[in-house]
């Protein structure tokens, strides 16, 4: 492919030579031929170094020397050039033999079951969905259009999914909120009647386990991104365009607003209330049932992450804190016996 | 429903107006013509200030506002009324089409084994069990009676589980016990031959792993509830009704005693012995061989509640300190100048 | 079986009466009849107590009382007489009915495909490799010789595994790289171009989630031995012979030596380096951009084993350095005064 043809399809501007690229190259991985983009000076610096033939940059950067394409938001542009170059063929829609489909499920046009997918009585799939192979859809699930469900995604009973929304493989919608009462001595299960609402563009990861509600509706907003292996409870709402990172971990009744981040391994206990645009960073364990937006949190307790910083790096102090103590008690103790 | 009906099925009094009820609320959703519960004055407060139109309280709390219904237990008498008020259909208990089961497979009565569900040669199967689509039943499985194995659960050979065991989708039993051992810079496998056995009443959230004991039996005790992606070594023994919160780890050969709480995300070391009725807070890493009964650990290493709960705090002077013991330091060394 | 076929089938030297064993026991498990092993005089002593009626015990270690097998590595000897002992049959190597078998799959020799698996076009499976029901082979997937792939495992198109890898129920491989961009208020997916490559000898647990490459490859060297639960990011590269515990989390593009051990719950940022021989402590939180070979890391954030464990031993006497800073300025304070 010519760069200019790359250039024109990123409504880019091009500079240099318009030479022949044969793929991608990335912080990760560079080689001769390819196409990469910086987003600022420092990673500029970086992959103008590398053997990298040709560079997206943004329009405010100036640079002079190898072929360059200048666009808005280099990194989404980059995202459309992989598209170019991805080696995965889309898989053929039709419908494949050995799939199980309830006679009263009522697919839309152009909907992909692969084998061995099972879907159950009054199921709603959206026109253009694609379903892989092992996916189970429970009993009177919506599924929005243009949806893909990797395989051995399993989606329980009433659950509701939005439109473009991605589930990657072995992820489960709907098991039971976690809930019990003692009577003497033995935990009786609390009924789960809740269900699940999952928004429009929601991308969620492999092996993740999002619970129905006990009453109402676990909610996931619109343009949500979940990474693999993550937990989030009954009753938990997330805001929209909200990001939880892998192993992520949100107890029950928890309501998080638009924008969060949540890092990776994060713990959320049960019924807190975070603002908008909250960050909380890796690993920390928030267990306040207050979250102002805004707050950037880190630690376990999870607190502001100037204060946790600074109370690691005094930590570090601790032991020699504790030698200096004691040689002052006993020059005070040698002062007052002179 | 008239609230009279329920208040009869949950064997309480009633008063006040014996009005219609077509819903239930609880702490999360409220809404009018609902009933909901309170089991203190606290929760009393919220609910009796919500729209709900009904409550059902313990006979110990006296109140004086909208109709009520007084039982011993409130929480256990509301997951009765959740029942009541269910949009969950049951799945028809029939044999479906698409099945593998081995011809020396043994199925009681009344067994529902849904599309795509797989039982191999030697496996038994308990009176009123349902399997749902996708679940593998490995050789010489026995699982009891009234079971409920969600879609995608995988129970490897050997395996024995109880009666009246609920196991949520995608949820795995039996994988090898983590077991290596070093020659010549390589890892190599231990073999594992040993089994799981799972007590009766038991029930396993999504994306959980048991792993096979290498010697003997993993073993889950009777009324042991387990969230989601909790992970549960070769070896362990989990005392009858313990809870395991959302993303629990427990490593190889660890012994819980009865009635023991892990909140989510803790991480126990192997070979940790703990007494009867140990709780341990969220995040916390327990890595003391033994653990009293009755302790209430938290932190990393998990230490008692109390005593973390306080260094929490003075970690927070930490900074503070610092600057103290400078100006002490300081102080002292003018005063000798002097 | 006699003492002395075993010790024939081992190499090893028998000393004792030729006693019949019916059986294997460990540290975990110990009855009559059984051989055990023990490695050094700790658990030599905890053995030559118990009722087990044989030892496997290495060439060094002079004992002087039940029968013993000497030998060079008494755990690898254990393993193997363990296997011996093993109640698991192995699966009918044979195609089942109902599978889905693209026409364009070429499967190698003795390869057996159980029921409801799905192999796409282009997949290439190696001879003797045993895939259980419900496995997922995408497009143009590469399986080597020997494998074992257990139910529920989803391979994702463009993936390579090695020879003799196993991998535990209901973990995926080729999951997307968790990549977005920010534009207009919204996360837009980064188009997720790479694969994963596995290397010979790799054993990967049950429900682990490990991500395809940005672009390149997200490589798992040879040897490498991976836990349940544990999330590998886009573009992670883990060095040959490597251990990953349980629930270990790594983020994307970071990088792992020869020989690194990861214990269980650890978390490592992206873009980390880590050396050779790196030991990561259970729950660490790896945030430093390079680690030495040979580091032995602890704590949240990771820091030097032994500096970390003074740390927490200090952390202890917080409260009580409070205490006593107070006491020092009030002394000082009415010095002063005076």
């Amino acid at each position: 492919m010519k760069l200019s043809q790359i250039a024109q399809s990123l409504n880019g501007e091009m500079r240099g030579n318009d030479i022949e690229i044969s793929g991608v190259s990335n912080l990760d991985v560079q080689s001769e031929g390819t196409i990469g983009y910086a987003e600022n000076k420092n990673t500029l610096t970086v992959m103008s170094r590398s053997p990298v033939s040709a560079l997206i940059l943004p329009t405010t950067i100036e640079y002079d020397g190898k072929p360059v394409i200048s666009v808005d938001n280099p990194k989404l542009a980059f995202s459309r050039v992989l598209e170019m170059f991805s080696p995965y063929e889309p898989y053929e829609a039709k419908t494949y033999p050995n799939t199980y489909i309830a006679t009263t499920a009522k697919l839309g046009k152009n909907v992909t079951v692969m084998p061995f997918a099972c879907i159950m009585d009054g199921a709603v799939i959206g026109d253009d969905t694609l379903i892989y192979p092992h996916v189970f859809i429970g009993k009177n699930v919506k599924i929005g259009k243009k949806c893909v469900l990797k395989s051995g995604v399993k989606i329980d009973d009433l659950t509701e999914v939005g439109n473009n929304v991605i589930i990657h493989h072995n992820t489960v919608l709907g098991g039971d909120g976690f809930g019990y009462v003692q009577e003497g001595g033995r935990n009786l299960k609390v009924t789960q009647i809740g269900t699940i609402s999952i928004g429009d563009h929601v991308e969620i990861g492999a092996c993740v386990a999002i619970d129905r509600a006990t009453v109402g509706k676990t909610e996931i907003g619109c343009g949500v991104k979940i990474d693999n292996l993550v937990q989030i409870g009954h009753n938990c709402k997330i805001g929209d365009n909200s990001i939880l990172v892998s192993q992520v971990g949100i107890a029950g009744s928890s309501v998080l607003g638009k924008n969060c981040i949540l890092a990776g391994q994060v713990g959320v206990a049960d019924h807190v209330v975070m603002g908008d645009n909250v960050v909380i960073l890796a690993q920390a364990g928030v267990e306040k049932r207050k979250i102002d937006s805004n707050s950037v949190l880190l630690g376990t307790p999870a607190r502001d992450a100037i204060l946790t910083r600074r109370i690691f790096s005094a930590e570090e102090k601790l032991p020699e804190i504790i030698k200096t103590l004691r040689e002052i008690k006993e020059k005070n103790g040698n002062a007052e016996k002179k």
